[in-house]
């Protein structure tokens, strides 16, 4: 692809940047696909800067036994800069990155990016606002998780899902929705059979079936 | 006090302002003094930054049935931009800021701070460099909150404090340290009494000594 129109139309900093400038961010571009379930960044690495073209990314939180809690999800046309995060020095913690659903991606060098961000206070400006995007989302979810009950969540999960999805049917099992709810598997599948023995939804293998949102909202 | 000169040496955008906005940043900035557990911002106004100059801030969630908890805390020196989001269009969330102590700060107002985000890059820059270095801090927080034992957290939460107030007697309530700590009183004092049984420490009313900082130390 031409990445140079792309970031033209994408990036509102582009044309304050200089043709070497332009050149040194396409060069260091990548079109990569990332397959469901691929870790794209973990905090060893610093991996740049991911422009989603299709498919999901989910960022989140890995505790040393392996306990996962989901900061939020990027879709496409969004911009993940979690992963590239050496390059802004107020951010001193780190993130995984992992691929949702099948994922074709940009990725923009993380050495790049970090000269440009020196460079020019219009490129810096543009990865402070999209962190503080990052910070908005996160509180969003921390909300929800040491706040709400989990039958609400739950209900929030399953109806944002359902209108995202354009479907009824969510092609998920209870470990998927744990994991983007930064819940137990095990609550999850209590909370669904209650669901279920309400006439909510019904539960398969690895699929849920929404039946009836009305009482489904009654949850909100 | 003389602002121009405080802020000269505060501010690294300070030099790049006109005369006239360096004017206005100081005609609409008011020494206050907060008493300890004064409201300082609550999220139905855009309070502006406040400048901590001696005390201490804590900045908070509340959730709608009254449960508190700290995403960070601000002393002498620091300055907190989580009470004036209204001039940051990315940050969609608000907390609630109150004084830990008594403190003297300044306090800058919301309408020229936000023309001036809107005017000068190197000032929103600062602002938002300022939220990414907040965003840092809350996460920190929300990893203990999230995957840590109550127990370390507490450890934690003790050794801080003492080397902080460079002293092992600390004035708090348990209902202060569970605030702190984003949990519920009866778990703090259920864990201080472990730790008085361990000769770790004494808890008298509203102040905690503590007598053993090697055994303490065990739990990190």
């Amino acid at each position: 692809m031409n990445y140079e129109s792309f970031f033209a139309e994408y990036f509102p900093f582009w044309d304050k940047l200089t043709t070497t400038q332009r050149k040194a961010l396409c060069d260091d571009t990548t079109e990569i696909t990332y397959r469901k379930g691929h870790v794209v960044h973990d905090p060893n690495e610093c991996t740049g800067a991911i422009v989603v073209r299709s498919g999901g990314l989910r960022t989140y939180f890995l505790s040393e036994d392996g306990k996962e809690v989901t900061l939020f999800r990027l879709y496409a046309g969004d911009i993940c800069i979690l992963s590239a995060t050496c390059v802004l020095r107020a951010i001193t913690f780190d993130v995984m990155v992992e691929a949702d659903s099948d994922s074709e991606c940009l990725l923009i060098g993380s050495r790049t990016l970090g000269k440009l961000v020196e460079e020019s206070i219009y490129v810096k400006n543009y990865a402070l606002e999209l962190t503080a995007s990052h910070f908005s989302e996160t509180m969003w979810s921390f909300e929800q998780i040491l706040f709400m009950s989990i039958e609400k969540r739950l209900a929030i999960f399953l109806l944002d899902e359902t209108a995202r999805r354009h479907s009824d049917t969510l092609k998920l099992t209870h470990e998927q929705i744990a994991k983007y709810m930064g819940s137990a598997r095990e609550v999850v599948t209590r909370m669904l059979r209650t669901f279920s023995y309400e006439g909510i939804l019904e539960s398969g293998r690895g699929d849920i079936r929404i039946l009836d949102k009305t009482k489904l909202r009654k949850y909100l």
